[in-house]
């Protein structure tokens, strides 16, 4: 049996980064690129790693998706802010049986991709990994990286055990694959990193390093972090208390860090605010629970990000 | 009976406002200057205001307490940054029988005050007044002027009816006053419009009227408040509920304003930030409520005040 394909649509700081690991190993991806085409096509990609630099000098590039093969497998990284171009980007790279791979950040993103790729054709990956763009086509891998993958809750037995070949491949490629049988429980645990350091490094305008180091940043990070478990708990996915204390330790010791969300605001770009933020609370607000503190965070962000228009962005 | 003595401590936008109103009705006003001493010694105190403006060529203006004659009246509108200076301002400004009337922004200042000034010799008055220093010497009077004044916790029948007299005072200076028998009552009551709108100009890095005008900024203003007033039943001084819209409404209506914690962020001064945020905390937290959203704020005022010594303030 021929390896699977892969198509990584949107290959930035995640699917370029994760599309290069498993390029590099072997396998037949195929990237959809937009701003980064010309160089990507004519220089390939390079990854600089904390795990080791590497470059691709020839990489399977496409401008349009029109013109990709129909993959196995697709990796949808694409910020979801721009997941409108969805019905025009997912169907064509798909073939009969294949599935896609949601990498894209925050709450209930399998659910709009569900209703593009059909039911039982959709699998999510939580990925933790600290990446950013360090420009055309080049990569920077700061950290971490590694993956939970979990199946939608459209799929079934008929959609049998996938997700171990597909992590098969990944580890192959380097990347540590965990399979979880609770994809949204996943996706809470991500978030209560996630909502807390992405929305107050944009808040208060500082990394990672300096919210931690702050005892009123560190206080008000450990009680955002504590009102997204409450939230989960609500939605009936409860997490371990003690994820609070590992979080903020795992924050203690990463190398400081400015989240997409970020990164995203400080160059102007739209923020996935929804996804991480609106979608969360009100999730939380259908269970009967009010996050006070994630609501109020996700309203500073939206009233943060329509004022970006008239000043620079605070960092 | 001659007409009693007033000296101004802070001749700022608030204690230069009052004083100069007070001076020009023929009171017999004593005003302690810093930085501005030089030029109101020369030019007088010059106020624009949308009641008219006005100039007093001539003022009684000193640089040292220790020259200041002893006043019936001492209006206290020193930032409450600048506490640490009191026992060495106060005493020497009072006579004996005399009265600290306390201007300052926040929860408590009264207390610190009578801890120097003597129990019995302290006042309070909650300013409605939206001004600011336009430069030396020169006050923008935006809006309002309203004061309730009240006496502090430690006075009693003894003082007899001295906040009358004063009153009269004040509005035969043109000043609209209120007396309290419930002068923490009335703290609350401007920490209610206070809290939410300072804190959050300076959170989300823009004026009162962008925050109403966003649906976003203006929930995030209510919710804040309810929770001052949630804090303000906790501790025995609850405020009517249509406190909310009535004050969202007047903030409609306002002359778009920058608070003057907001002033002193963006001049890299230190912000009342205990005064107006920790201390209301703090007591709710005594009385047994945990305010999340004005100890959210009062956090994140603390991680931007210290954070501002690396970078632009926003806004």
């Amino acid at each position: 049996m021929p390896s699977r394909t892969y198509a990584v649509i949107g290959a930035g700081a995640v699917g370029g980064f994760y599309g290069a690991r498993l390029a590099r190993a072997g396998f037949d991806v195929h990237f959809l690129l937009r701003g980064d085409y010309d160089h990507v096509a004519r220089h390939g990609l390079a990854v600089e790693s904390k795990d080791g630099d590497f470059i691709l000098p020839r990489v399977r590039a496409y401008r349009r998706a029109a013109d990709l093969p129909r993959c196995d497998v697709v990796l949808l990284a694409l910020k979801a802010t721009q997941n409108a171009l969805l019905p025009e980007l997912l169907p064509p790279a798909m073939r009969d049986g294949g599935v896609v791979v949601v990498m894209q950040n925050g709450l209930e993103m399998e659910d709009e991709v569900a209703a593009i790729a059909g039911p039982g054709r959709v699998a999510g990956a939580a990925c933790y990994l600290c990446s950013t763009k360090a420009g055309p086509g080049r990569i920077r891998h700061l950290d971490y990286g590694q993956i939970v993958l979990g199946e939608h809750a459209t799929s079934g037995p008929a959609e049998g055990d996938r997700l171990r070949r597909i992590a098969d491949d990944f580890r192959a490629a380097g990347v540590p694959v965990e399979i979880t049988d609770d994809l949204v429980r996943a996706r809470w645990k991500k978030l209560a990193w996630n909502i807390p350091f992405s929305g107050l490094e944009v808040a208060l305008g500082c990394d990672t390093e300096a919210i931690v180091n702050d005892p009123h940043g560190a206080a008000l990070a450990e009680s955002v972090m504590r009102d997204v478990l409450a939230a989960a708990r609500a939605c009936g996915k409860p997490l371990p208390d003690d994820v609070v204390p590992a979080l903020m330790d795992l924050t203690r010791r990463m190398t400081p860090y400015r989240a997409s969300l970020w990164v995203d605001y400080a160059a102007g770009r739209p923020m996935e605010i929804e996804p991480i933020f609106g979608n969360p609370v009100r999730a939380a607000l259908r269970a009967g629970y009010r996050p006070i503190l994630v609501e109020a965070l996700y309203r500073t962000l939206r009233v943060l990000d329509r004022r970006r228009a008239c000043g620079p962005a605070r960092g």
